[in-house]
């Protein structure tokens, strides 16, 4: 009875190994390892897969005869692995088994979501009728994060004698997780050094070529019955090969346990001692998982949501690779959201605009985690000044890729596999990423009630961003407007306009708005600073009442293009041709990716009404109708429910869901019309990883901005809730699909507070505090208290 | 008119010149430079002082035929040297100047708190009447934590030709500014590398030798009017040497900006990249020293704390002081308290227990900064749970020292200068520290109402603690109570019974009283924690009932000894010798140090009721009356009134301050006590540095236990003021001393909030914020409010 907590595989396929490991990986905020299994062998083709957060590295590499940088999510040494064979009485030994093996009769695999653990059994039985069953428990801490364990039980059928068994730390691991990045250098790891340490202690040292980060691994192996090792270091790792004795009634146990350290630990101090002290001294398998477990069981309490049905366990799956990538450990570390969580390396592990997507759950259910995401941005604020200064701009451009030196590492190139030609990159132009940095802090000081931080290294980003988006923003007389000219939106599908000779288009709908409404927050944030404060960062920045008038005028006179009645993506989206959608859908089925198949047919998706993703309407995810309506009325624009609507319906027609953040976006737009559709597209985004409908995406690292946002569509979007220091404001969307649920959340500085929907109506506990009451604010602006130790039922 | 924001010292002796230098340090949280001359030479005797907070490094040395190991606060590489010499039209060159120089004609110092900005200014004139005038400025950046700036300001007067500066960064240091360290290894850095980047930027790398922290150093020098310069690199740092033209109205401006970096800063990198980039695109001095006195006039905001006269100049020097140790710049870094600031190398910089006075005030205005001193004590928790197996303990043994590795630091030798003997050093047997964490994570989390940290880090901390008291108490049928052995208390002197052969005492009351408080906070904490965070922390410490049955009982059955009516500082303190105070104080004089004078005289202080600083009376620092009689109440003991007037008379009598702690304690025991005495022990405290009332120990360091300390008696102690998230308690005392003072500080959720006591009245000012008003409780448990943007006055 799996009672919505475990996702199991149960056949061994290689080509869909990918997938269940990206699925399958475990981790704890700090590092994670992917659901490999521990006997595959780490050559070139496979890798390994173990990530750490902000553990980057930088390589040169020539591609297309040029010269490139690629700063890569560095895959650390292989810790995991296992190699074992059959050794029985009097015969010879059988070959080491894999998977791969012929001998193998059954295998499956499960992922326990309440306890973090997964487990894999394999079945082999050869000619002579030996059978091997192999039992796989795996860990990775969550409760300490510099652990990992993993143990593995060998029963032998019909026959008895010895296995032999290879416990291997191997540091010989290249980046090899996509196939399209093969063509760059991916070997991160310099000068390993290997050794063995006491209780049967082996260890293993290297660090990255650039920063030159140190690492250090540690793994301690016990078995039972107690084997004598014969131990033997290699120029990048080290073996311990056990033959133990194993028959019908007698099991082999081996178990692993790993420790992690490198040079940017706190406390400072030398990575291999601390590594091998850590690993000697670590508890018994046992131990570990129980601890494990229970530091599971309170980050589920604290992030509590129960959903019914299938949605509810793809919610929790989403909500467990969440917790894996960003977990409270993080709040010590330096950093970010990597789009695709700590699970692969599709787009080398970088940094894009993914936390729009994942602050708003941090901000609601892990606040310090959400400031730490947040602060690792700030660290970034030189980085993101000298990219502004480089370019001739003002203030704080922040990447649309970056890494750990907060530089821009979107590639200049990239592959059209569909048809093997190496194009440019504009994606970079996506300077929209500065405003959804802004956008974080000042949603979270909304929803904490953080003012300390606000008004600290808050104010310092988003004051930056607002001087940028003022300089960017160039006077059209013609127009009596200001222009961003030379962008590209959200949608990367349009990069260019057709048979233009340089990149960007302009007045990016999305940009423009987003702009002016940082801009307008950056205003109100001098407004509300205390005046030393204010003194010193005008002082700071230097930005005299000149500039702050400039800054009003470009955020009441930013240029938003309309035609046809709605707002246009961009100026003179308009005038691009018509797709025949239905054409293109007979003959390619899936046209999620249209641009390599427009390019592969010689053609552009420049040319075309056709977006890869949500451009205009992320308007409507960001902004409630009252907010939006209330910018575009600042911009002199006249934006009402009947506009909206037919944009929404525009650009719904036109979209080909090349992002899994697409529909996910949808489902907000809707969700916020009180729309009984919003519930189709947050079912599709919920399918997005666990049916990898872009089809082997998912393999390569989950999708962590769509499955942060899932969560938090159901949370804020459906339930139409808003929470901050005041107290908590919902109005929820009644949903035919999905009549009751509970959730968990922070709100008016109480933890803990539990929210339920049920049909038209709304129960809301407070947990006992020596706290004032919480102040529930239901639609018609009913405000009701709900006291500490308290549960209360609404009807909406 | 320094209007009491500024400190100035008009000669120059050589003597006391380390005095100064201590009292003239600058320092941003991050790094800390002494207040030296620019042109003192760094030879082993002299060095130059710039310390990095938390860059401790290990060095094994042999003392007295025993091999030691000590971990120095690392003494970094010379930014700040400046030599100079004269170059008359067509005479020879001079000598090059120093303070030392026979030439010296007047010197001044002066150290503007409000900006923090230090000011040297020196007059040479050679016997044929040349002048030269040398001013010099400097600042350690408080907006910018990497940067600090020098500028330096050359004028003839009586002559004409060239001034010859060299402008040197120099890794030639050692640790060498405690006399009786000397003996001890002081080399810290290793593998300098140096050279020359753009811009006249000079730059120098080198590590420490372990745990083997990177560091670099770049320093561009600009010269007005620009010069040429002749550029050496050294095999340990670099000479930039620049011939400019001088003359009566033509003077000569050289300045130096430093650029730091690690190989622990965030983000991570190449730490002489980053620090030559920062060098070169630093903004002129004038920028930076604007921005820096902004920065600085949002602290002294933050921290307003208005006092009439000498006294409130010295506690804004005090504020000074301490907000260069631990800035907001802190909350981002892996540092703790040390005992001496960044300001010297007394204690090798460790740290202590002197958290104990630093946490209240931090906790009230810088919050972060608190949370962040206590997160470093976290990160070594596992360090203090291993020194605790290693000695056979239970739970968390905090180190009387530590820096770091979290590991025990306190030397073993220690050396009486008087004598010239090296003697064993007990004080390592102050277990009491432990319980100096538990408190300040419990004082921290009720001031600030930050659950969330007192339920995670915190309560690892509190539980560890806790069991390390119940398992450190032992049980003794014949008193049916429980005693803890072998310790020593806060007063030094008594570290083992007259003639014993092993070291510690016996149910230290201090020790005891203490432990029975954190193991009932530890049972508190238990109850009020979340079910499932509860379990997780007792599965993770396997705390089962049978260990908690006795955590109840030890803190009820703890054994507090008592004699003559009072509580005895120790098992058998009453049958101690009685010392001839007034003999001592005739022979000697300054009997602070009197266990230095009788172990020279071959007695020892064990055989006395002499105490170096306050022990039993501490109980008065840490509970407020009430507080502290249900403490042992909770024990079985009567404590009333009368008791803890006797007591505090009977030590009050026996105290020779050895410590700058004491008069401070007693400060706040009588205060306590609402006596109006509590004024003139305020007024010692505030000696302790400016005076140098130790006799040279300032000059090794600042004592910023006791400097936070005064503030916070003044804030807190006289005021009978506690914050917490319901409100604000306010009690004063009425001082004649001190009948008017203001300050502002962070409570009820509200920052800013300003109190002001006048005679007889009380005002309270809320800035405007869209929270809810703030209760305040008066004596007679009145309670009030006052709503965000309004000043109220309440007559007491």
């Amino acid at each position: 009875m799996t009672n919505g907590w475990s996702w199991s595989y149960d056949r061994y396929e290689r080509d869909r190994e990918r997938l269940v490991e990206a699925l399958c990986t475990l981790g704890n905020g700090r590092f994670a390892t992917r659901g490999s299994a521990p006997e595959c062998t780490a050559d070139a083709t496979h890798y390994p897969g173990t990530y750490l957060a902000g553990g980057y590295d930088r390589r040169a590499s020539v591609v297309d005869g040029r010269r490139v940088e690629n700063e890569d999510l560095v895959n650390l040494p292989n810790w995991t692995l296992l190699r074992y064979r059959c050794r029985p009485d009097g015969g010879p030994p059988g070959d080491w088994l894999t998977p791969d093996s012929e001998d193998l009769r059954h295998c499956d695999v499960r992922l326990d979501l309440r306890g973090g653990v997964l487990t894999r059994h394999l079945l082999y039985l050869d000619d002579h009728g030996r059978g091997l069953r192999v039992s796989h428990l795996r860990i990775v801490h969550m409760g300490d994060a510099g652990l990992a364990a993993q143990c593995t039980v060998f029963r032998a059928y019909g026959w008895s004698g010895a296995v032999e068994v290879a416990s291997v730390l191997d540091g010989a691991v290249v980046n090899a997780g996509v196939e399209r990045y093969r063509h760059l250098e991916g070997r991160h790891l310099t000068d390993h050094r290997a050794g063995f340490g006491r209780d049967g202690v082996a260890w293993l040292t290297c660090r990255t070529a650039d920063p030159g980060l140190g690492l250090a691994l540690a793994v301690r192996t016990v078995t039972r019955p107690a084997g004598p090792a014969h131990e033997a270091a290699t120029r990048t790792g080290t073996v311990q090969t056990y033959r133990l004795p194993v028959g019908p009634r007698r099991s082999v146990t081996v178990v692993k346990t790993l420790a992690l350290r490198t040079t940017t630990d706190r406390p400072a101090g030398d990575p291999r001692q601390a590594a091998c002290g850590e690993a000697a001294d670590a508890p018994p398998f046992s131990r570990l998982v129980s601890t494990h477990r229970a530091a599971w069981r309170r980050l589920w309490q604290q992030g509590e949501l129960h959903v019914p049905g299938e949605a509810g366990r793809v919610l929790r799956l989403h909500l467990f690779h969440l917790l894996q990538t960003l977990s409270p450990h993080t709040a010590e570390l330096d950093v970010g959201v990597p789009a695709r969580g700590l699970h692969g390396e599709a787009y080398r592990g970088h940094v894009f605009w993914d936390e729009l997507f994942v602050l708003p759950y941090l901000s609601l259910h892990f606040p310090e985690v959400a400031r730490s995401v947040l602060g690792y941005r700030h660290r970034r604020l030189p980085a993101a000044c000298e990219a502004a200064r480089r370019a001739g701009a003002a203030g704080a451009m922040y990447p649309w890729q970056s890494a750990s030196s907060g530089r821009e590492e979107t590639p200049e190139l990239h592959l059209n596999p569909r048809s093997g030609h190496w194009l440019p990159d504009h994606s970079r132009l996506q300077r929209h990423v500065g405003s959804a940095v802004a956008y974080n802090v000042w949603r979270y000081a909304e929803t904490t009630g953080d003012r300390g931080f606000l008004h600290s290294a808050g104010a310092e980003m988003l004051l930056g961003i607002a001087r940028y988006w003022a300089g960017a923003a160039a006077f059209d007389p013609s127009l009596r407007r200001y222009r961003i000219p030379g962008v590209v939106g959200p949608d990367e599908y349009h990069d260019a306009y057709p048979d233009a000779t340089s990149p960007g288009i302009d007045d990016n709908a999305y940009t423009n708005a987003t702009a002016a409404w940082v801009i307008a927050r950056g205003l109100d944030l001098l407004g509300e600073l205390p005046d030393v404060r204010r003194a010193e960062l005008r002082e700071g920045l230097l930005l005299d009442d000149a500039e702050l008038d400039r800054w009003e005028d470009v955020s009441r006179r930013l240029f938003v293009p309309f035609h046809q009645g709605v707002v246009s993506q961009f100026q003179g989206y308009g005038d691009l041709a018509e797709l025949d959608w239905e054409a293109y859908r007979a003959r390619y089925g899936d046209i999620r990716r249209l641009d390599r198949i427009l390019e592969a047919e010689g053609d552009t998706a420049n040319r075309y009404q056709a977006s890869k993703q949500a451009d205009t309407l992320m308007l409507g995810y960001l902004f409630g109708a009252e907010e939006l309506y209330g910018l575009f009325a600042r911009l002199g624009y006249r934006l009402d429910d009947e506009t909206w609507r037919a944009t929404v319906s525009y650009y719904l027609r036109r979209t080909c869901h090349g992002s899994t953040l697409s529909s996910l976006v949808h489902g907000w737009v809707l969700a916020r019309q009180k729309g009984p559709d919003a519930w189709r597209y947050c079912e599709e985004a919920l399918l997005a990883d666990v049916a990898d409908v872009q089809g082997g995406t998912t393999g390569e690292g989950v999708h962590l901005g769509a499955m942060a946002g899932t969560i938090d569509l159901v949370e804020r979007g459906i339930t139409g809730l808003e929470a901050g220091p005041e107290g908590l404001k919902v109005a929820p969307v009644a949903l035919r699909e999905l009549p009751r649920f509970a959730f968990t959340l922070c709100a008016g500085g109480h933890r803990g507070v539990r929210v339920r929907v049920l049909p038209g109506r709304l129960g809301v506990r407070v947990p006992a505090s020596p706290q004032g009451p919480l102040t529930v604010v239901l639609p018609g602006e009913r405000r009701l208290a709900v006291a500490p130790g308290e549960e209360r039922r609404f009807r909406l």
